[in-house]
C-alpha cells in the first residue's frame, strides 16, 4: 500500500454553509489506495509518511473535487449543434435540429470539459434521442465515463406524456396542417421509449452497477419531470426505486408554466412538488433539478423529506426560466447542489464560473438581507452534491479522513496575481477569481485523471480530431427537415401557452414564494 | 497616405438594436490614416487597393472596438487590494482599506486588462483618494492613457456632502465613540477636495484637452452622484458644462437607498433623476452610470432629454445593488452603454463576459416577454457607448465609412471549435462564447495597440513586475488602522439605514418600475 501526500499553500478541507469552513495554510492530505488517511500541515504529514510520494508544489490551492449535480452530456453544446437558446417550452423541441454526434466521442468530448473544470463526480441524466439508440448510447456513455474515471450517478430520462405541451398534445396537433402534424408525430414517435422498455433498461443497469462502495457508477430512476409522466407511473417508479434501494433524479418546476400545469390539472395549491410528495416520491434518495418556481411550502416539503436539489443558475437564465429561490432553500435547510445542465453561461461547463455566477446572482438589495457567500457556493459545488442520490457525505465532498481522495489542485499563482491583500478571506478570492483555466490537477479515488493540465485517461487531441472529422462533413439533409419542423411548430406552442397566467412583471424568484 | 485592409471571415459592421445588424462574410475594412474609407467584401477591397497592407488571416471575426462606458481604473481590483464585496453603502468606506499602488503603474496595469478585452474607448472616472494626490493622479492616468492609445472620456469624480451616509453625517458621528469619530473624520478630511479646487482642476483639464476631432481625450464634469453634491453645486456644474460645451458623467440610483434619499429630502415622487432634471442637468451630453432603481418616469425623462446610461450588470450584482431595468430603457428609447465599473464578475474587466452576463440576466420568464438579444448587447458595447459624452456616433461604434478605424480581431477558430451549425446567427455564437482570451488584435485610429496577443504600446512584463515589486513589500501599518476604522464604522452605517424601507422581498428590477 503506497501513500501519497497532496499539498497546497491552502487546503479547503470542508466548505461550511455557515461560513465556518476549514482551510489549512501549508496543508496536505495523505491518501492510501484512494482513501484519505490523514489531513494536516504538510510538515507533519511529511514526517508521518517519509516515504510518500508528494503531489503539488506547495504554491497551489487544494480542494475537494467538484460535483456537477445536473448534466446531460452535451459538452459540445446544444447551441453549437444548432439549437439556439430560448424559452424552455419552445426551445426544447428545437433539440430536433441538433446535429447528432457519435455518442462515445461526444461523451469523451464532454468529459474533457468536465475534467478540465475540476469535476470528479457528475449526476448524468441521459436525455431521450432516438428510441433505438437509447441502450447503445447508455453503453457508450458509461464506457466513456468509466474510461475517464469520473464518479457518476447515471440515469436515463423517461417521459410518457406531454411531448409537445404541458397538457393534451392533441389540442396542438388538431390545429396544425396535416403535413406538419404528421412530420411532428414522426419525430416524436421515433423518440418514445415504452414504459416496459424503460423499466427493463433501468433494471438491467441497476444489476450491472450494484450499489457498492467500490463502484464508480450509481444508477438512478429518472422520470424527466412531473408533467412528463402520468401519476400512476410516477408512483410506480417511486416503489421500484425504493425496492431496488436506488435514487431518483427529476427536473422540477424549471419554468413557471410547469408549476401552472399541476394547478390546472389538480386545482389551486397543487404544485408538482406537492403531487410528487403525495405519490411517495420525495425523500433523501430523491434529487430535483432547477426548482426555480418552488413555493415556500414546496421547499418545506423538501426540507421535511430530505429531498435535495441541483441549482443550475446559467441554464435557468439561458432558457428564460428565472432565478431559483436558493436563499430560501438554505434558510429551510434543503440540501442544495450546483450543476451546469450542459448549458453554462460560457457554454463550457466551467463549474468555477457557475459558482461565481451563483454567488453574484443571489444578492438581493438591502444591507440586512441574506446573500450567498463564497463558503455557501463552495459547499454547493462539493458537499452539496454529496447526497444519497450520488455518493453520500461519507464518501465525497470534503477532504476528511475516511473519505475518498477526490481532489483538485488549482494554480493559486495565477488566481492571486499580482497581489492578494492580507485581510481577505481566501475563499472569497477563490470564488471571485478561480476559473477552469486554473485547474492544474484532478484526482479521483487517489488517481490523477488530469495532471499538469494534461489528460491522463483520455487522448484529448484524438477525441477533438474525431469530433471535428465527423462534423466536417456536410450537415445531413434530414436535419434541415427537422429544423424546419421545429420552426413551424413554434407558433403553435406559443399560441397554446398564450393565455397561461405568467405574472406580467414578475421578479425572478421572490414572487415565486407564496 | 497608406491604406490598410483589415479582413475577417465575419465582419460586424454595425450592431442593430432591432436585430438587423450588418454582418459581412469574408468581408474587410479599408482605412487610410485612421479613417475608414471602404467596407465590403475582401475580394472587392483587395482589387480596389492592390497595394494595401492586409491585417488578419481571413479566419477571424472583425468587429468595432468596444466601449467600456464606466470605469474607475482599478485593473488591480478593489477586492485584491483589500476591499471585499458588500452592499454599496457599507462597501464604499472599506475602500479606505485598499492598498495604494503608484498611479501610473496602476493605470498601465488596468490598461493591460482593458486592451486585452478589445476595449478601444473608455469612460474613465477617477475616484477620490487623498486630496493632495488628485491632480498628480490625473496626470499619471492621462499619461498612461495617452501612451496606451485608448480613446478616453476623462473625469474627476467630485463630492461635497454625504461622506458617510445619505443624509447628515453628524447623525452618525454623534453616535460613535470619540476615537472612532476622530479617526473617521481624519480619513474623510484627507480626501475632501474643495469646490474651488475641483472646478479649477476640471477647467485646466478642459483647456488641456479641447474638444477637437483629433483629440483622443474628452474631459467631462462628474459630480459623483445626486446625493454626493448639494443641489446648488449640481446646478452650477450643469451651467459650467454647458458653457464649456463638455459632457457630464454621474452615478445615478445605483442602490435603492439612493432613490429613498431624494424622497426623504423632497417628498414622494421626487427621485434623483427628477431633481437632476429640474436642475437642468439632463441632456444628450449627460450620461448616468448604473440606474438600477430608475422609475418608469425617470426613464421617460432620460428618453425625452437624450440622457444616456452605462449598464454595469456585474458591479450591480457584486455590490448588491440589483438588476437594472434595461429592457424598459430600450423600450423607451434610452441610449444604453455597457461598463464594468472596475468590478466585473471575473474581476478582470472582460467586456465580452459582461455582454454575456447582460444577455443572460435580462431574460424574464414568459414566452412572449422581451429579453435582451445578442444584437442588443453588442450594440450596448459598441454604438451604445458612442454618445455625445464620449466621442459620438459620427466617430466610433461601428465600422462605417468616415468613422475612425477602431477595431478588434477575434480568434473565431477557438470560438467556433469544434463546430458551429449552419443555421445559427453568428452574433448569438459570438456573445455566448467569445471572451477576452479570444482577442487577437486591437486597433485604435488605425494603429494596432495589441497585435497577435502582444501589447504594442505598453511593456506588459515590466508593468506587472513593477506592480509586483511595489506590492511585494509588507503592507503599511497605516492600512491596518484604516481597515480597522472601516470595520468599526460599519455597524453605525447599518444602524443608520436600518429603518429605511427597502422592499423586503423585492424583485431586482421589475418592482423598481412604478
Amino acid at each position: 500500500m503506497t501513500t501519497t501526500i497532496t499539498r497546497g499553500k491552502y487546503v479547503l478541507v470542508r466548505a461550511d454553509l455557515a461560513g465556518d469552513s476549514t482551510v489549512l495554510t501549508d496543508g496536505a492530505v495523505a491518501q492510501t489506495d484512494g482513501r484519505i488517511v490523514a489531513v494536516g500541515s504538510y510538515e507533519d504529514l511529511r514526517a508521518q509518511y517519509p516515504d510518500a510520494d508528494v503531489v503539488g508544489n506547495g504554491r497551489q490551492f487544494l480542494m475537494p473535487g467538484l460535483v456537477n449535480a445536473h448534466h446531460h452530456g452535451r459538452g459540445l453544446s446544444g447551441l453549437l449543434l444548432g439549437q439556439p437558446d430560448g424559452g424552455l417550452e419552445t426551445w426544447i423541441n428545437h433539440a430536433w435540429g441538433r446535429r447528432a454526434v457519435e455518442p462515445y466521442n461526444m461523451m469523451l468530448y464532454t468529459l474533457l470539459n468536465l475534467i478540465r473544470t475540476g469535476t470528479t463526480t457528475i449526476m448524468f441524466n441521459q436525455s431521450a434521442t432516438a428510441r433505438h439508440m437509447v441502450w447503445d448510447e447508455a453503453q457508450a456513455n458509461l464506457r466513456a465515463l468509466n474510461q475517464a474515471g469520473l464518479r457518476t450517478a447515471f440515469s436515463l430520462a423517461f417521459k410518457n406524456q406531454c411531448y409537445l405541451v404541458y397538457g393534451n398534445d392533441d389540442d396542438v396537433f388538431s390545429r396544425m396542417p396535416d403535413d406538419l402534424a404528421s412530420g411532428v408525430r414522426g419525430v416524436i414517435e421515433g423518440s418514445v421509449v415504452s414504459d416496459e422498455d424503460y423499466f427493463g433498461m433501468t433494471a438491467d443497469l441497476i444489476r450491472n452497477y450494484p450499489v457498492d462502495s467500490t463502484n464508480m457508477v450509481r444508477v438512478l430512476y429518472s422520470p424527466q419531470s412531473y408533467h412528463w409522466a402520468d401519476e400512476d407511473t410516477l408512483g410506480h417508479i417511486a416503489e421500484l426505486a425504493r425496492a431496488a434501494n436506488v435514487g431518483i433524479h427529476t427536473h422540477c418546476v424549471e419554468s413557471y408554466y410547469q408549476r401552472l400545469y399541476a394547478e390546472r390539472l389538480h386545482g389551486e395549491g397543487q404544485t408538482p412538488t406537492r403531487r410528487l410528495h403525495e405519490l411517495g416520491f420525495l425523500g433523501p434518495k430523491t434529487s430535483f433539478a432547477h426548482g426555480v418556481w418552488l413555493t415556500e411550502e414546496d421547499i418545506a416539503l423538501m426540507a421535511e423529506t430530505g429531498t435535495s436539489i441541483s441549482h443550475n443558475p446559467s441554464s435557468n437564465l439561458r432558457l428564460r426560466s428565472g432565478i431559483a429561490p436558493v436563499l430560501e432553500m438554505h434558510r429551510q435547510g434543503v440540501h442544495v447542489a450546483l450543476g451546469t445542465d450542459s448549458t453554462s453561461i460560457n457554454d463550457d461547463d466551467d463549474l468555477f464560473q457557475e459558482m461565481a455566477l451563483a454567488m453574484r446572482l443571489h444578492r438581493p438589495p438591502g444591507l440586512e438581507v441574506p446573500h450567498l457567500s463564497s463558503h455557501q457556493v463552495l459547499h454547493m459545488a462539493t458537499l452539496g452534491g454529496a447526497y444519497e442520490t450520488t455518493f453520500g457525505e461519507d464518501m465525497i465532498g470534503s477532504l476528511e479522513v475516511g473519505k475518498r481522495a477526490d481532489m483538485v489542485l488549482l494554480d493559486w499563482d495565477r488566481i492571486s496575481t499580482p497581489y492578494v491583500a492580507e485581510n481577505l478571506d481566501v475563499l472569497d478570492v477563490l470564488v471571485s477569481r478561480a476559473r477552469a483555466v486554473d485547474v492544474d490537477t484532478v484526482i479521483v479515488e487517489g488517481s490523477p485523471i488530469f495532471e499538469d493540465k494534461q489528460f491522463r485517461t483520455i487522448d484529448a487531441p484524438a477525441v477533438v480530431e474525431a469530433v471535428r472529422e465527423e462534423l466536417g462533413t456536410p450537415e445531413p439533409e434530414d436535419l434541415t427537415h427537422r429544423r424546419d419542423l421545429a420552426a413551424r411548430l413554434e407558433p403553435y406552442l406559443r399560441d397554446y401557452y398564450a393565455d397561461w397566467p405568467v405574472p406580467e412583471q414578475p421578479s425572478y424568484h421572490y414572487q415565486s414564494l407564496g
